[in-house]
């Protein structure tokens, strides 16, 4: 029989109400702010309230390296939430929130899928509680400042060439990436080469996720860089004086959104900050929160081990000062054999015939991959799990191959059927995971402060994705020295690589070796608190397609939602 | 002693839970939806469910044409609505949501003010529950799908340099006016001039606040013209296939917002069209909720008589087929001294010393305004009530030169001083809507249907404006000959030109004769269902100030909001 749509499954849920959700966390109701019927926001109060609370363990679900489909991150961090009460313990999932402009292009929603989903899924993919928007509205208020401060008068004697701070909007719109503003009259602002971001590659969206309180975003935005000066001083909103209503803008955004998932488990959804130019993990507040009044806080960093997990120690624990527990490595029977190097996949095709054969030969080949993020785990002091992420075509075979991989590298692993059986398919992952919590964390990061930040690349570079070196182009080298000069060496670094491949180069698969990371520029988010080195073309607008996934989204005659995935 | 600021106001107050709130308006649990504390998004169910119900007096607020500085609609419609209650009756309010844009740039917020406030006025100018930012992704998700429709071959044959859907944020930002898009390699799109408007110059906007119902929302989506073809053919929204998502981005912004005000008397807020460009009311769905289970529903319509009252009886309530009983017409002192043309009031400048000393015989000269928009309202057969808005430096000869026009013209008319009083500063002002309500209704529509576009706008500018006649440009003339063959012949007009005469001049004050209104363009709004003439600079995207209300606006250290007003 075939399966209903998500969206069919989603519909069909019964919900528990949040007020009662939260209880079971102990958030009492003066801390639930209701948001439609099925989400809520939470106070911040929630943190220094519970702050005498027992401290749940501390798991982040990542992944291998991924095909261009995704291998399932979402819905095995919402399986092994949901299959924790199979134990007798309390879990609490943490993820972000999906952007509109992917939703309405290629991809569909993002709140997991099969029997894993967040739910409401129409409420969690459209809008939700308006963050998005907020940070949108944040972002533009101060380029609008920006611009006007040039138009009327240019006090701060800031060099138009210089200005690094775009614009931003929630869609996919390829014609946005590059254009030219202020053209008309003098009476319409001061002709510029500008461009549009999507929402999520903000870095607004970067600092609303690394706050740590209302106060700390405050000083956040007022340290964002916009550009410099005639003399080459740094320019940022604090001295635009829009940091402050930014901060107001954003107040609402920074609370996390209680839902739940299928199964009625505790969900927090808070911020989607890109995952190879920012840090792509959801928000250290909802970690916040969700650390106290339950056995497991389960929280989900974007891409593979290389790229959202490395950024979780190193960038988002730095800031939250929070210790991990666990790593669960998501891996598919389909990615590994995809590692091997003898096959293809591309996004919105089939998958080839060659690689839906039996062939654990392949699944070996490929095995690389993660025995190199296993490593790039226990690096960090941290625990891994394997999760098989099961789907329908997989061989026992090949399933086996995997499982002899992890035990050959002594990590516990598990097969989770969370899309077809819900929480119950992920039972033996949840044991995994409370075996592997059982051992207590030497968490630990991979580079101090002080080191100086070409240094902190190449360690990264080095250690984690497998280089045999850095090339830093001149400019990079240049800006890192601007950089180190304006006070930002201390910082830590994200590396916007993509996220194909453990290389810069998404053609090359498995674990490769003989390569060095190219460092084309280098940026800074002085305000949310990391410097990013760019490494190969990196997309921050989406295209849509030629038959865009909106085409097939309407509602029908009594006024549901159909074609929403 | 002086007066604390509105916010000050606004927080010290204590409101109801909004539903009991709904309650006392027969709305059931079932159809209120909270978001956040104190907003609720109300069901559209609630129309057909109360359909039984007795029919409230349904009174539109509007006013003599304002000066810059705004003559108090806004606090008198609040006021109004407080006042109610002293008289044992139950009055409904109906207002716009303010947009972000103007908030953050020189207007501040416009939730009303002093004790005569929608609250929490922080909720109702920031954000609200996320309408207008689901606009923004409406209008901008059809953009990008018809520049991808470019992109991708342009199978529909659609002539660029015909376009006319161009983007929209809610944000001021002139720079953002006149752009050129599609900049970069081919991959980035391909280019084009284009440019922003403010969000609420979208015409999803207008035709969310005019759609009667979901499929009615949907349908008028589908018409939404964005260019034409090489043959001249207008091409669609539904062409592109975007309405059906644009439908689902907006399916919860359909939902009016239920606040209350100060006094606990129920406020529905919802949408916020432009009041020039487009029809500048809130929602048909919010009146059609508000004009059962209570005594009076009032609503405001923007700008003076002229504008938002004419349009509110000739293209709101054309389409709604909801009769109104009264009018307010909201009259200053102040005003009526400017409309002597003896005086200059400028906005964000204190007012002159001259209009401020004691001249009823500049009150007098300057009445011939009130007494055309006294006539805009009565011949619509809709009785008009006058209200005069209190400010502290009126002399009560002033105030009883406008009681003594208002006499001779045979209208009711009475003093409010809502803004320091509340709602028992417009007991008087309640009484007179009574009796204006007492006399049934002979409402009548200006012109029908049938007429030609052509005609329409010379019959308002004629009978509404006072203008001798109509010059139609060479343009203009040709493209109301193409909406004629396009059948939008039998849309009714929207006369965009400047809010601040009843001519196309913003100099020509009082009750100008002797002009003719010049059409310099003529454009169509049809999803929405209007046409709209252009005569004059329309400005459909504002700018920043040299100091923008933005820089004043912060959070303290215990994390509240300062500066917003």
């Amino acid at each position: 029989m075939a399966m209903p749509s998500d969206l069919e499954i989603s519909r069909h849920t019964v919900l528990r109400s949040l007020d009662r959700v939260a209880t079971d966390l102990g958030i009492g109701d003066h801390l639930v702010e209701p948001y439609g019927r099925n989400v809520a926001k939470i106070s911040l109060d929630a943190i220094p309230e519970r702050d005498h609370a027992a401290r749940a363990k501390y798991v982040v679900v990542t992944a291998i390296t991924p095909t261009p489909l995704g291998e399932g991150k979402t819905t095995t961090t919402v399986g092994l939430g949901q299959a924790f009460h199979y134990l007798d313990k309390r879990a609490v999932i943490a993820v972000r929130q999906p952007s509109l402009g992917p939703t309405f292009g290629i991809k569909g929603g993002a709140a997991g899928g099969g029997y894993a989903q967040v739910a409401p899924m129409e409420s969690l993919n459209l809008h939700l509680t308006g963050d998005i928007h907020a940070v949108t509205s944040a972002h533009n208020l101060l380029a609008a400042m920006l611009d006007n401060h040039l138009h009327k008068g240019n006090a701060l004697g800031i060099d138009p060439q210089s200005i690094t701070w775009r614009r931003v909007l929630d869609s996919n719109d390829r014609d946005l990436r590059q254009i030219v503003t202020g053209l008309g009259g003098r009476a319409d602002g001061i002709p510029r080469q500008s461009g549009f971001d999507i929402t999520a590659a903000s870095e607004v969206m970067a600092i609303l996720a690394l706050a740590t309180s209302l106060q700390d975003l405050r000083e956040r935005l007022g340290r964002i860089v916009v550009g410099y000066d005639y003399d080459g001083r740094p320019v940022t909103a604090e001295q635009l004086k829009a940091a402050g209503a930014m901060c107001v803008l954003l107040r609402e955004a920074l609370k996390p959104n209680l839902m739940q998932t299928l199964e009625q488990s505790p969900v927090l959804v808070h911020c989607g900050p890109f995952g190879n130019i920012a840090h792509g993990n959801s928000s250290i507040v909802a970690d916040r929160i969700g650390i106290r009044g339950s056995d497991y806080l389960i929280t989900e960093a974007g891409f593979g081990a290389d790229m959202g997990a490395e950024r979780f120690f190193n960038i988002k624990c730095r800031i939250s000062g929070m210790v991990p527990d666990a790593a669960v490595i998501v891996v598919t029977v389909r990615a590994l054999k995809a590692h091997s190097g003898r096959h293809h996949v591309a996004a919105g095709k089939p998958l080839p015939e060659e690689l839906l054969a039996e062939n654990p030969d392949d699944v070996l080949a490929g095995a690389a991959n993660l025995r190199k993020q296993i490593e790039n785990i226990r690096m960090h002091g941290v625990s891994p799990v394997v999760a098989i992420n099961a789907f329908p075509g997989d061989h026992a075979s090949e399933r086996q191959a995997i499982v002899d991989v992890a035990a050959d590298e002594g990590v516990p692993v598990a097969t989770s059927t969370h899309f077809t059986e819900g929480g119950k398919g992920s039972v033996e992952l949840a044991e995994a995971v409370e075996e592997a919590c059982a051992t207590s964390s030497d968490f630990r990061f991979l580079y101090g402060d002080d080191l100086p930040l070409a240094d902190k690349i190449e360690r990264i570079a080095r250690q984690v994705y497998g280089a045999d070196g850095v090339d830093i182009s001149p400019t990079a080298a240049r800006q890192l020295s601007t950089y180190e000069s304006c006070g930002f060496g201390t910082l830590p670094v994200c590396i916007a690589k993509t996220h194909l491949s453990l290389s810069a180069d998404p053609a090359r698969k498995g674990a490769p070796t003989g390569w060095r990371l190219p460092v084309r520029e280098v940026r800074a988010s002085a305000g949310a608190g990391f410097i990013y080195a760019i490494c190969g073309d990196m997309r921050t607008m989406p295209g849509l397609s030629s038959f865009p996934a909106a085409e097939q989204i309407d509602i029908d005659s009594a006024g549901q939602i159909v074609g929403l995935s």
